[in-house]
C-alpha cells in the first residue's frame, strides 16, 4: 500500500484516483472544488490544501490542467512541496509540456524529492477502466516506487526516458498527431460535403483503408452522425495541447507546419464559442458555419 | 467472358490487367511502352494503338497516369473513342479528378458510350492480389456490365454514386486524408527527433493509441527504419494527387488548409529531387535535410 496525496480531481483525475483506491492504496485528495473530492467516495480522505494532501505521503500525484497550476500547487500558497520528505516522489500526469516539468524537477531535487513524469492518453473512458497509456520518464528508483500505481491506472506504461520531461515530449508527439488527425478528419469530411458527396457514406467507404486513423473513426463518427450535447473530449484541450506542441517546436527551432495550421483551426473554433464543446465540432469551422 | 481493351500497363495497370486474364477475360493491351504489353504474358494480345485496343471491345479500361493522357488516348491521334460501339463502357480507374471524368463522360455520351468511374486505392501489392478498394460510380446498367471485372480486381468495390466523377470525388477525399497523414507522420517523427527523442522508440509507444493511422504504421515504419532503395509508392504520386485535391477544393470554393500545407511539403520534396523516391522520404524535408 502506498500513501498517495492526490491533487486535481477533474474529469480525468477522479476516475484515475478511484483506480488507486480500488487497488488498496490510501488516497488523500485535494481539488479547488471540494465537491470533486467528496465525489471520490468513502475510501478517500479529503484535504483542505495541497500541503495537507502532501503531508506524510509516499507519492504526490498531480493531475491539474496547466503548468501554472502544477507550479502553484507545489510552490504556491499552502503548496505541497514543503511537506514532502526526502525520498518522496512527485508524479506529474497532467500534460504540461517538458519545460515546466524540467523546472519543477530541478527545484524538487534541491530537497531530495524525485519527479516521475507520466502524462496519459486515452480519455475518461480508459481512465475509468484503468486502461490508459502512460508515457513514463524519471530516475529508475522513483519509477519503481510508483510502478504499482501506474499498474492500477494503465494498460501500458512504457518508460520512455530517464529524464523528467521525456514523457511530456513523447506525449507532445502523440498530441501533434492526434491534433492534426482530428483536424484532417474535419477537413476531409467537410471537403466531401463541399464536393456534393454524402459525407457519411464517403466516410464508411474510406475509413478502413489507407485513409484510416483512430481519429477518423472516433471523431469522424461524431462528425458525420453529430455529437449532440455529449462532450467526450473538449475542443479546449487541443487549444492547450497544440500550444504546448508548438512552444516546444519553437524552442527547438523546429518548424511544424501542419501542427501550426491545426492550431489555427482549434483557435478559430474556440473564438467561435466551441471551446467547451466536443472537439468533433471542429468540423463546423471547416464547414464555414462557425 | 468480357472483351477488354486495356490502355496503360504501368506499375499498377499491369497487375490489374493480369487479374482479368486470370479471371478468363480477353485482354487486348496497349501502352506507350511496348515492353509493358509484352510483360503481361502469353494470355494478353498486344495492340499498336489505343484505337486497336478498343476495336470490338465490350469494355475499354483506362489506367493511365494523368487526365491529359486519359483524354489523349480516347480522343487524340489513333485514339480509342471512334472505335467504341454504342453500349460499350469506358472504365476509368486512374485518379484524374472529377472534372476530367465528367468532361469525358459527356463527350462519350454523344456516341452512346457509357462511362464508369472507378479509381482505386491499395497500391501495387493489393493490385497484384486483386484486393484493391475501388470507388465506383456510373449509370446502373454500365456498372453491372463491368461488375465481373471489378470483382476480379478488388476486394471491395462500393458504388458511391450514379454520376461519373463521384468515384473520383471519394478518391480525392481519401487522398486528402492519406496525403495529410503521411505528412503528419513525417512531421511528428522529425519533431520527436528535434526534441531529442529516439524516434523509433517513440513511434513504437504511440502508434497503437489515439495517434494511430494506417500511414503512421506503414510509412512511419519506413521513416524510422529507413526505406533504403525500395519505392513502394513514389512521392510524385502525392504531388499529383494533392494538386487534384486542391483543384477540386478551389473549384468548390472550399479552403483546405491542411491539404494545402501538405501539398507544399510534397512540392518541396519534389524540388529536392525526391519525386521518384518512396514517399516516406518526405521526412527528409521535415528534418531540414533536403
Amino acid at each position: 500500500m502506498t500513501q498517495v496525496g492526490w491533487i486535481g480531481l477533474g474529469a480525468m483525475g477522479r476516475p484515475m484516483a478511484a483506480r488507486l483506491l480500488d487497488g488498496g492504496h490510501r488516497v488523500v485528495g485535494y481539488d479547488v472544488d471540494p465537491a470533486a473530492v467528496a465525489a471520490l467516495g468513502d475510501g478517500a480522505e479529503a484535504a483542505a490544501s495541497p500541503a495537507e494532501a502532501a503531508a506524510g505521503c509516499d507519492v504526490l500525484a498531480v493531475m491539474v490542467a496547466t503548468g501554472a497550476q502544477a507550479d502553484d500547487v507545489l510552490f504556491g500558497n499552502r503548496g505541497a512541496a514543503p511537506e514532502l520528505r526526502p525520498g518522496a516522489v512527485v508524479l506529474i500526469m497532467a500534460t504540461v509540456g517538458p519545460a515546466v516539468v524540467q523546472a519543477i524537477a530541478a527545484r524538487l531535487a534541491e530537497q531530495g524529492v524525485h519527479l516521475v513524469d507520466a502524462p496519459v492518453s486515452g480519455g475518461v473512458a480508459r481512465a475509468t477502466t484503468g486502461e490508459l497509456l502512460m508515457m513514463v520518464s524519471g530516475p529508475e528508483e522513483a519509477v519503481a516506487a510508483v510502478a504499482p500505481l501506474l499498474d492500477a491506472m494503465s494498460s501500458r506504461a512504457p518508460v520512455v526516458g530517464a529524464a523528467p520531461g521525456d514523457g511530456q515530449k513523447v506525449k507532445l508527439v502523440n498530441q501533434l498527431l492526434c491534433g492534426v488527425h482530428i483536424a484532417a478528419a474535419a477537413e476531409g469530411l467537410a471537403y466531401a460535403e463541399a464536393l456534393g458527396l454524402d459525407a457519411e457514406a464517403c466516410w464508411e467507404v474510406i475509413r478502413h483503408g489507407a485513409a484510416a486513423s483512430f481519429m477518423l473513426d472516433d471523431r469522424g463518427s461524431r462528425m458525420v452522425h453529430g455529437a449532440g450535447e455529449q462532450v467526450k473530449s473538449a475542443l479546449d484541450i487541443f487549444v492547450k495541447d497544440m500550444g504546448l506542441v508548438l512552444a516546444a517546436a519553437r524552442e527547438n527551432v523546429y518548424p511544424a507546419p501542419l501542427a501550426s495550421v491545426a492550431e489555427q483551426l482549434y483557435l478559430t473554433g474556440r473564438r467561435a464559442g466551441l471551446g467547451p464543446a466536443d472537439d468533433s465540432n471542429l468540423i463546423e469551422v471547416l464547414r464555414g458555419k462557425r
